[in-house]
């Protein structure tokens, strides 16, 4: 039907389901701006015809506005927006992403392959497109403790029964230096495949891409893009709530480049989508710094979708999906109307729809470690002894690899609580960066694995706060001095709220106003908790088990330094 | 294996199968130059590595070289090569190209699905990368007499055997418009659908993109190939022996647009290649003209690839095919050694590789007309009345649609007759451009239904030249005033020789020699009159059937003009 009624559209034998008229069209493929034209969508919400003279059943002015396609995420994990599927949806279209690459590996981290049906299933309620990724690496280290493994036998399974769907990111560099078995088996012949790979370079690249991965996203430096550029990888610019790469790696697009970069958000709260912007707020500050528009537009979504091999979309032109934005100054990326597969955004949210969404309450009770005690948290010695510190960097997921003594300034006892009911490991070290003064911060998101994260300036506010997120079933917690806390809730796995993102700004703003006045400078200070346990992100990271010296991808022995 | 050991030799654990070293890598992805490094490949003819220090197996000595990957020829037909699979392989391999798209559907006209399955077979002895589409237009249009017909039903059969394949030019344009009920069925969830448009623009050309079609090798203008890019499309520039279009098209290959664009030949024969070069040429003439070489390099290899949704070549980087030229100077395009899956050219034909190859014994006997006399072929009276006459252009396929009387100067009759023992149709007009003072020519390619098509200055010479090609089972002929014949014989379904290149090339000097002698001044004339039936380019064309009216899709009344 669709064909048929697309020609007939485009001969203008039948009026267009949605006709925007007299628009200025931006084309991607060209740099050409098209003015004064008319985009006519079929019935299914594609575009049938971009020309002058056409009509439609409904008929959208576009008189003044520039349309350029929708946004493409290329990669992020929907649970560091800290919302279900439907709250994600109706937040990150309102800043014209109409397509996500997700993978979901952090909920599998904890209820395992469960999270892949819970995600396909609201992608197919969902209006946006968001591109279901199986998680190669859960756990995604040896060194640590998760709820659930996804084994290779698992993995194929998946790639047996959903052969469309690509593999998540390969985060696992030294599985695959070494050549694991257990890794070779899962990446081989896969369709498609996400990269992780910060810091990698020379030889260990070209071995790394041997595995066919085709991006990453984790460069923080430009040689370091340019590097993978090079080598055939196609650059995501990362503009998360901790990770921040897109200042560094702006001298990267050009036109030259251009084909081959995207952008992403990996891990973005609704703090910073409601402060600062999505993929809009990256594209304005582009343009800002003097990037040509073309290189901007394109890398916000037809570079993406050309490396992702989505043909369908990226640009404004027949055949595409309806994923539209309306501008009202495409300098500074002002979106006026946002079309999601020719359906006006304000439209997609009425009630009943509600229905095609999967239900969260499997995974509700997934908090499962023993009440803690201040015991469980001992100061280290005072005694000028050295200790390897954690550096945690502002905006960086990378962290330093620090000598120094516990009672160093800002130096803090920081633990990993084993919450999956398997073993009740607590890890051990000292950080640097969050320099609280009182009271302690806790998390039940800690990537990979998701054990409880804490921070503190005591024992006693440290045992606190994991009970806090004990009771709570997860989420993120300020423990104050005199006892009093801020809590924001985090109940499905943990991870996420059944809350809108508006309501979560709120709570995070209070979160992170409690945080400062603890005395932490850090612009996301629980998402940076939250990283402390990332084991595949260079240098020193603490799990469950202990401190865990990336680079060398092993456990420190205790004691040592 | 090839994962294993590529991660082997990447880490420099094991020695490359094959390390190109101390070369300059020329990086089309981002334009940049990587000074004396080396490449490494694995067993199976992958790029494993680029970088310094590899070691090989074999060494191939780099210094002062620069390599680039190899070329893809975006849209030919085999048969226009004249040559079989082996010997077209031996042939454009010394010219860099080692990807071609290959619609084989001249000889599916004669032979049926015989010849994709011909097609598929030799594809798989073949080092270089031959992609067979399957041809969805076969006859290209109802108005003319083929040797088989290729239907919706025998296409899904195809289509389910081969998902991977994808269809050939769409070139139905009319069928398109009118919702050709059969069409649909062919196009309707293709994978991936070459398209073929020359010179739909506006509500029409929306309407055509509407099928899926990906590309159009078909511009002949350069406003015509930019609406073409601004509607979505990429355009493949095309440089054939009989249409030329890359002078117009120049302008086209920007920096902007280079992701979008490629090059085919469509239609070559040897004589162009040995005298001019292939895709070498286009490049050599593009620099030449000015065009930036990372564009000209791009366009002829990795933005094909990108437009073609081939992620395994295009550049020279890990997890790419070994497809690799060796440039000894990279402005003129000239080659030193050309890499073929890793394996240099000169080593892939050896003695005992054609046993692969399939027999082509079952097409040799195909051209099945009745002896022809004299009277098939009747002057038209010279009364000054006015006639539909064909003005062929030297260099295009599109010809003119001209009114003159049979008498005008450089008028004459032409005929094409149906040559699959159908119905023995001749289909009788007048032609503009071949000039001819004495003698005839006559060939059994004739574009796509094959049939024979004559011209000549009077009934006996061609009613000779048509009973020449009768006898050698297809081929090219010219006739001489004394009844003496060059004739290169094209036995393989009336298409194609088992000669090689440089034999066929030197037979096809000889009969141009002779078509010039009898005053023809085109450059290809056998390639001119080959293209005089195919009905699905403007303007006026002639089957068996009789004259078309392209533009309207309908065949001539009588005496209409």
């Amino acid at each position: 039907m669709s064909l048929q009624e697309c020609i007939q559209i485009a001969l203008g034998q039948r009026p267009a389901a949605l006709a925007i008229q007299h628009v200025r069209v931006f084309h991607l493929a060209t740099g050409e701006w098209e003015e004064d034209t008319d985009i006519a969508l079929d019935s299914q919400g594609r575009i049938a015809a971009v020309g002058r003279g056409y009509d439609g059943v409904e008929v959208v002015p576009g008189k003044g506005l520039v349309a350029v396609p929708g946004f493409i995420d290329a990669h992020m994990h929907l649970e560091s927006s800290l919302m279900t599927p439907r709250n994600y949806e109706r937040m990150v279209t309102a800043y014209g992403v109409t397509t996500a690459v997700c993978d979901l590996h952090e909920l599998a981290n904890v209820v395992g392959e469960a999270a892949f049906d819970y995600c396909l299933q609201a992608s197919q309620a969902m209006a946006m497109s968001l591109l279901v990724r199986i998680s190669p690496c859960v756990p995604a280290t040896p060194l640590e403790t998760s709820g659930f493994t996804v084994d290779a036998q698992c993995l194929r399974r998946w790639r047996e029964r959903h052969p469309e769907l690509g593999l998540g990111e390969l985060m696992n560099v030294p599985g695959v230096l070494n050549r694991d078995g257990e890794l070779m088996a899962k990446v081989e012949g896969a369709s498609f495949l996400d990269g992780h790979c910060p810091m990698v370079t020379g030889r260990a690249l070209n071995a790394y891409l041997a595995t066919g991965v085709r991006n990453d996203h984790e460069s923080s430096t430009l040689e370091e893009a340019r590097e993978k550029l090079r080598r055939g990888l196609q650059v995501l610019i990362r503009e998360g709530s901790a990770a921040r790469n897109l200042e560094a790696l702006l001298p990267l697009m050009t036109l030259e480049n251009s084909m081959r970069l995207g952008f992403c958000t990996d891990d973005r709260n609704p703090l910073d989508m409601e402060e600062e912007g999505h993929l809009d707020a990256m594209v304005r500050r582009a343009i800002r710094a003097g990037i040509p528009p073309l290189v901007a537009y394109r890398v916000a979504s037809y570079s993406a979708a050309q490396g992702l091999g989505l043909t369908d979309r990226g640009l404004i032109a027949p055949g595409m999906r309806g994923d539209i934005l309306l501008l009202s100054d495409w300098k500074e990326c002002r979106l006026e109307r946002v079309f999601v597969a020719g359906v006006p955004r304000e439209r997609l949210f009425q009630k009943g729809r509600e229905d095609a969404f999967p239900s969260e309450e499997p995974f509700l009770h997934t908090v499962k470690c023993r009440p803690m005690t201040p015991e469980d948290f001992p100061l280290p010695p005072r005694d000028g002894r050295l200790h390897p510190v954690i550096g945690v960097l502002d905006g960086s997921l990378l962290t330093e690899r620090l000598s120094l003594p516990a009672d160093a300034p800002g130096v803090l006892p920081v633990a990993v609580v084993e919450r999956h009911g398997k073993n009740g490991n607590v890890g051990r070290g000292l950080v640097r960066g969050f320099a609280l003064k009182a009271g302690a911060l806790a998390s039940s998101v800690g990537h990979d694995s998701h054990n409880l994260c804490v921070v503190g300036t005591s024992p006693q506010a440290m045992a606190e706060a994991a009970n806090a997120l004990r009771e709570s079933q997860g989420g993120f917690v300020a423990v104050r001095p005199d006892g009093t806390r801020v809590l924001l809730p985090l109940p499905v796995g943990g991870l996420m709220s059944q809350e809108e993102g508006p309501v979560l700004a709120d709570r995070l703003r209070e979160l992170h106003q409690a945080a400062r006045e603890l005395g932490c400078p850090l612009h996301a200070p629980f998402l940076q908790l939250a990283f402390v346990p990332l084991a595949v992100i260079p240098h020193l990271k603490l799990t469950d088990r202990g401190l865990v010296d990336v680079d060398a991808f092993r456990l420190l022995s205790p004691g040592e330094c």
